[in-house]
């Protein structure tokens, strides 16, 4: 394996308006200070340089939308390369005229491309309308290799679905990286919003124990609101990172931008695997009904 | 759908010495105590009436082993028509001369038997040496159809994977329950023996969430020393259950034996799973590679 066996990962979580210039410049503000403070590799939020424009369904947000290569994933590789870091951007790509999709886009410290993901599993839901904009990703679930490492990226929504993070395991994923946006619907008790808050963090946690690896989720924080002015998200941030048991290494603030550094040690997972191994045990000639959407066609005892 | 809304569940936790009548009166009278105060249905702990026998590879210890039906299962189907509940029971099952399950057994309101389930995923590590005991299950993961709903019985290390869970689910199963055997080596330091307890419950509660169905875990309490007399684990009780957003609902002390008893309101995975819809955007097209060993044959970026 080509990786070292330290990681240091920043995440860099911050607010955003509608501003698009405004909101890349902190997303750069927090790669330099990343990088000053020793980071080899960092993890933006999702979609980063804008609002969340999902919130709605608006033709003219497409014109957010920009190709791989081209001006902010250039912008960002510059930065790469003057920082020798790796980045991982999540970014709305136009792919071609009517074609769109969200998508991860890593690159190398010499500024190149090392690859891209586009988002799997995409989300529709009250305020959370993804189906719309973004077509579902046809990459599958690939790392993508690195200087560093294979990175398992994977995006928002994704984070719901072990069959995700199982996959990129098995294809030698070192870690699993999130760059996500979800937050609180101010109608929710705050007993149901400490519930869907838990369970983000639990499910990702859970990933790491499934599979052995270290989890990072960069979420953004802020309270956006809708373009018919009712309608409002507030950001929960406390973007995270879990080790290979899913313990808690480090945590971002709700409400506050920061830049979460995190010194990684990638040769644990061999240790964890050992003593919980998973992989050895997977029935595999049992699984095969995963690839169906509901398994109607069961007996089961007294049906 | 058969079931009630509301499910009342009780999970009998207790510690096991050598002597097998013993233990199957502690968790007789564990019945007798849940059924006094309210509950449909039991669990019962993994191998509840024995000690955990594969601490070491013993052949005399498939002395224990019974066909089902048989004496235990007779047993505890007679006391499930006395006190008409349906009661979840792991055993040693004897399936042939020189062939034995780890087995879970479900005796119905009447004394029927309802279904098994046969541990499918089977551990061997240092002091849980199950491969030499049981013969991996040919049952798969089908739930188990009963008067109060369909059972998603797994057993111990089925926990530790994703796809034994979602099987289930796919398959209808209105709850996840686990009877469970597991604990710490006194090798471990403390930060790790946290990190293994916290990875265990952390991994259930994902599966409630990653299917929007409650999850219960019964374990055993106690301390057990290996037949050297050196490998010790000090199993550590905690059996809980969590509702489909992975919230914990109720749990156990880790020392003491005890009836822990919930209700379940069983229709809020219906709401759960409007608001988390994981079955709508599942990605079937795209899972096939998850009935592989590893993904070795894919190719990645730089490869």
């Amino acid at each position: 394996m080509t990786y070292k066996k330290t990681l240091t990962l920043a995440l860099v979580q911050h607010a955003c308006s509608r501003d698009y210039p405004y909101n890349l410049e902190r997303s750069l503000d927090g790669i330099r200070e990343a990088a000053a403070r020793g980071a080899q590799l960092v993890l933006l939020q999702e979609l980063h340089s804008s609002h969340y424009f999902c919130q709605q369904e608006q033709s003219s947000y497409f014109d957010l939308a920009e190709s791989i290569p081209g001006p902010t994933s250039n912008r960002l590789a510059t930065l790469a390369q003057e920082l020798e870091i790796v980045i991982v951007a999540s970014l709305f790509e136009k792919r071609a005229a009517g074609l769109y999709h969200n998508t991860a886009v890593v690159l190398e410290r010499d500024g190149s491309i090392a690859g891209i993901y586009r988002k799997m599993h995409i989300p529709d839901d009250p305020g959370y309308y993804e189906k719309f904009y973004f077509t579902p990703g046809d990459t599958g679930f690939l790392p993508i290799q690195t200087s560093l490492g294979k990175l398992g990226i994977l995006i928002c929504w994704d984070q719901w679905f072990p069959e995700a993070a199982r996959l990129m395991s098995l294809a030698g994923a070192d870690i699993l990286l999130y760059p996500t946006a979800i937050g609180w619907d101010k109608q929710d008790e705050t007993a149901e919003q400490q519930h869907q808050y838990s369970a983000w963090r639990t499910i990702q946690q859970a990933h790491a124990i499934a599979n052995g690896i270290p989890v990072a989720a960069c979420n953004r924080c802020g309270i956006e609101t809708a373009d018919d002015g009712k309608g409002q998200i507030h950001f929960w941030g406390s973007s995270f990172v879990a080790g290979p048991q899913g313990e808690l290494l480090a945590k971002a603030p709700t409400d506050d931008a920061a830049v979460l550094l995190v010194e990684l040690d990638l040769s644990r997972s061999e240790t964890v695997r050992r003593n919980w191994p998973c992989l050895r045990d997977r029935r595999i000639d049992a699984y095969a009904d995963l690839s169906l959407r509901y398994r109607d066609q069961i007996k089961t005892g007294r049906d």
